[in-house]
């Protein structure tokens, strides 16, 4: 998991990169889901990317398209894919393609959207829907360029380093990613300039990176993923490889337990809420961005980033004290990302599920909070704790699988 | 102080646009000097910039024509500029020009030229003067029709929020400003792009302050200037408004005693030294960078930057201890300013004289080091503690003088 080093090394449209993609395929955030038990705001997004690929015309049609049975719903982490909340890829969105220098393999996101209405929180109005256009006509060319123009000097963009240099700035890299988000755009800039675009293009996709400090989300998730990947198939090993959650399910993967799903009800995230909305208005907690506290930040590394308690609740003294829990749980301190403010201790990386059991203590995840009808949106940022029952029926397996 | 909101207005040549700025003066960091007392990376930014201005065809003849008196050397702070470490500014650079939007007053510093050899460290091989002509040809062109398509939109570029963001992201703006230059590098950009600059010149440019973490430090200086100017000429105020140093002479200036130096030897950082040197190669301290710890932040914020302690030495803890020690001699707590680690207290503002000559507690500044001799440059960086005597003569004057 540490020695992973995943470089962001172009863009491509998700039918012709990501493995085994279809047409009329939809991948989705979390362990397999039908159509029928999705919750709200996935249901927005399977809508909004109906409408994006074109396959009806307006929102009742794309209903009814989505219940038709013609869409094959497959998660995101069966196609070394992650994406953030509802995590909707559809066959012609562009994705981020990242490549492991260590191990080779290839791990893919979407493009972040920004806050607010948007596709990943289940929303999928015409601006939504033009916006994705946006993304793919012009944000995703430019990238495209820019990638390409950094590669005549490099592989690629290498993500471990910006993930490092932002924990010593602040972010915890999940929900709060200014100097990832900065850092990236410093390391891009130069290559986008003399990248063969034109000025309006290059202007409007760093206007649109520049305010929005998410950017880095899905860099960071894929690497992520790149990382966890690294870990799985082991045998005998302990380490949880995905944490994940559909918005009705959680979910958690096992290094040593092949492609199996341990499965329970997914927590409502405790928040701080948008202005006009509550407790009751949150959907249950969805997305595959836990895939960052898999591989020792996000959450884990709360420590590191003292302000992320104005947006997603709690006290620094808290922030501190989750991140010291984390270690109880975890296999090691990583090498690659440190806390300043623990005396560059590092992350808290690789959970065991042994420990998870042993100390009734599981991971912590800092989340968005996504409404729980479709079409409305982000309505509050939290914290959520994984469903103990989930290491217990992996431990279980672990031992049967085993014979211990 | 903490009123003033000092704003990114423009560029200009010092000689054009700093107060009583004539031909044949060069302004400097600290106290009034005479050249015979300067200390060697003085002398070397002084040789250096009279090679820069073209009065002396080289080194020799540039020494005897500083030493001709034929040179008017003031003090920056006499002039409503501020420049780090040797802090030569000459007739014919280029200055940043800051205005404050709520007292009106403007404040000015050079162009940082990044770290090694380098002017401002004592530096004036020809590398050092070609980078000095090309940041008065290219690099302040650049900027200067950069920050005029900012103005179609706004006042300018305002300094107090990105120094504000930068504290909650690991910087204390003084000896850390990755993010402050992050920052300020984001919110030109897309002015840089549109305005009307040729594409070298942007790219070099782009490249120049991308490569260069101390880009920040000469805007939050002067904006710290611009405070500091705010509290001064304040009947009765025992509050400091400014901390400076010129290599030999350590001084500063007390709000309700005008313009009067309290003058002390200037003590030798204690550093981290640059492999190859250690404390034997070390000038006494220098610069009018300790502006921004006069203003509240740099050495009083090191709670808000843990990952300085490697630049500057010490431990987190130190640094935490070292913020909470100036809260003992400052007036009080920033409101701009908040250090998210101490759950966003404000930084320690406003250095009572009173209170420093009590507690015996001097201020503490994170500093560069230079080399003692010319024409070497940065050796380390450290922290040192300005000497109390300092303090205590202007406690003396200020019973004369109000006759307490």
């Amino acid at each position: 998991m540490m020695e992973s080093d995943p470089v962001w090394e172009g863009m491509g449209v998700a039918r012709r990169v990501i493995p085994n993609m279809k047409d009329l395929m939809l991948l989705h955030a979390g362990p397999p889901i039908e159509w029928s038990r999705m919750s709200g705001p996935m249901k927005g997004a399977v809508i909004g990317a109906i409408l994006y690929e074109g396959w009806a015309k307006d929102d009742d049609e794309a209903g009814k398209f989505a219940e038709s049975g013609k869409i094959t719903f497959e998660p995101n982490h069966l196609h070394s894919s992650v994406a953030p909340m509802a995590g909707i890829i559809s066959p012609n969105m562009p994705v981020l393609i990242l490549k492991d220098q260590k191990f080779g393999n290839r791990t893919f996101s979407n493009l972040n959207e920004g806050l607010g209405k948007v596709l990943r929180y289940g929303a999928y109005s015409p601006e939504v829907i033009r916006r994705l256009s946006w993304m793919r006509d012009t944000l995703s060319r430019t990238l495209e360029a820019t990638i390409d123009e950094a590669k005549k000097t490099k592989t690629g963009i290498a993500i471990k380093p910006i993930i490092a240099q932002a924990l010593t700035m602040g972010d915890e890299c999940h929900n709060r990613l200014n100097a990832a988000t900065s850092l990236i755009l410093r390391e891009i800039t130069p290559f986008m300039l003399s990248a063969n675009v034109d000025k309006k293009s290059v202007t409007e996709s760093y206007e649109f990176i520049n305010q929005n400090n998410f950017t880095a989300l899905n860099l960071v998730m894929a690497a992520a993923k790149a990382m966890a990947d690294a870990a799985h198939n082991i045998k005998y090993s302990t380490i949880v490889t995905a944490l994940t959650r559909n918005g009705t399910d959680a979910a958690i993967f096992v290094s040593g337990l092949d492609q199996e799903w341990f499965v329970a009800p997914a927590p409502v995230p405790k928040g701080v809420w948008f202005p006009g909305y509550t407790e009751r208005d949150a959907n249950p907690d969805i997305g595959d961005s836990a895939i960052t506290e898999t591989a020792g930040f996000g959450g884990f590394a709360m420590a590191a980033a003292p302000s992320i308690v104005s947006w997603v609740g709690g006290s620094v003294a808290y922030a501190i004290e989750n991140t010291q829990k984390m270690y109880e749980i975890t296999h090691t301190k990583n090498n690659n990302f440190l806390i300043p403010f623990l005396d560059s201790q590092g992350t808290p990386t690789g959970i065991d599920i042994r420990k998870v059991v042993r100390t009734g203590i599981t991971p912590t995840i800092n989340t968005g909070i996504a409404h729980k009808n479709p079409g409305i949106g982000q309505v509050g940022a939290g914290l959520v704790a994984f469903p103990s029952e989930l290491f217990k029926a992996a431990l279980k397996r672990y031992a049967q699988r085993y014979a211990i």
